[in-house]
């Protein structure tokens, strides 16, 4: 199941309203693609609306708000090794803060303070369900679904700081979506990155260092993860620079993908 | 003006709602202290219900429910000299969740993947209005108060980890109260810590490598502060371990004590 968040275009008396809801239609025709309106959120089981938009009449916005972004450094051996880093013993995890977050239809805007802004394309994994201390074997119990991250970095600024939150946590420096496919098996998915169509990063989760339930048990071990909170899972080689009037297209294998344009703050 | 959020004890016909409110009456007589109702949050033109309570009969909560908040490393030079660091050249700034927030009244829990957890006694910087790129001379425009905070660290996982997600934002880690003082001048408070009522941290905030001012305009230049966000300006020197049994209370001049029990999580 494909979940979008959307608002409605001009023109129609829903205009402007915000909802969860429901793709369906044939991807590889885009023209036939509806999207059944959710009341309230999708979480437990979604309840339709009735009503039914055409998909090329909402506006897509980042599929979920969390309240929270974890995020996983150097997860990729290939990555860790172009910045001159190994993988590291445990896993190295931080946040991003939800003023971060961005749709598919915004911008990326380009910080003043940093003159090295860098796209890197992940999956991310959106939590279902409120949950701590989840065993590795439960794991997929807490999962909601799957969707593209680009996990745009200062990288100067990450240099200089020590600490990321102002490198990883600027506006508009966490991009998500198009949607959340809820049916995707993420051991083996082809991760790509393109900026103005030219291939740049193309990994898949399979070299990721630890996996998806990896991930969720470690980070929950320490914190209570929330309905729609976000974890990123670590972006493969091929990272570089982002320059303003830029398209950056984030693809992950049976999701879709995820671009956004970058320009001046 | 101080104010609170809390919710009523049992035995009232409002039991259980969770309200913010202001406090009046004189603080060295807590008997004679009471809470004024507020509809809705306590921004802008705060409206009193009528309804009142005496402190005593409320639990006091989380004075706020911030969606991030942004806490600054090694602020004092002192503290950063007795863990053999230096004043960054940039503030070291870092996320903690929404998750990791307590109340006065509520219990650290310590986290089973840590043997060293630490105090860090702090001032908490509430703002009051969504902002970005504060110039200093506007910040005071942006703050709404000061609260006292306890910036929990698992000094052993902040050291092998690298990133502090999981060091200093496990679940318990960032107790935020009593309450907030709105009417206070940050530049020269005692800021104290006592575990089992003896004194392990004693600073004051002129101590500060960069001041409140400073450190609102540098966060706000990546990021927008929204209503309630919290930033921690650093801990002086005198860290030191929490043990289960423990109570450790921060104190801040002007603002009040907040204490929490270390309990078994």
């Amino acid at each position: 199941m494909r979940i979008a968040r959307f608002s409605v275009r001009e023109g129609s008396p829903a205009a402007g309203s915000v909802s969860f809801g429901i793709i369906e239609g044939d991807a590889a025709q885009p023209d036939s693609l509806v999207v059944h309106t959710l009341a309230g959120h999708p979480f437990g089981a979604p309840q339709p609306t009735g009503e039914t938009h055409r998909l090329q009449d909402v506006r897509l916005l980042a599929p979920m708000l969390p309240s929270k972004i974890v995020a996983v450094g150097r997860n990729y051996a290939d990555h860790a090794a172009e910045l001159g880093n190994e993988v590291p013993a445990v896993p190295l995890t931080f946040f991003k803060p939800s003023t971060a977050v961005i749709g598919p239809t915004e911008s990326i805007a380009y910080p003043p303070f940093s003159s090295d802004v860098q796209y890197e394309a992940e999956l991310a994994v959106v939590i279902g369900r409120m949950c701590r201390e989840v065993p590795l074997d439960r794991v997929p119990e807490v999962i909601f679904g799957y969707t593209c991250a680009n996990d745009v970095t200062a990288r100067d600024v990450q240099q200089r700081e020590g600490q990321w939150a102002r490198a990883k946590g600027f506006d508009t420096s966490c991009p998500l979506g198009p949607w959340i496919e809820t049916d995707l098996d993420p051991a083996d998915l082809a991760v790509t990155c393109t900026v103005n169509g030219e291939l740049r990063q193309a990994g898949r989760t399979s070299q990721m260092a630890r996996s998806v339930a990896e991930l969720v048990a470690h980070i929950s071990e320490a914190m209570t993860l929330l309905p729609g909170d976000v974890i990123l899972t670590g972006t493969p080689a091929g990272v570089g620079p982002l320059n303003i009037g830029d398209e950056v297209a984030v693809s992950v294998e049976g999701i879709g993908t995820l671009a956004n344009k970058v320009v001046k703050r």
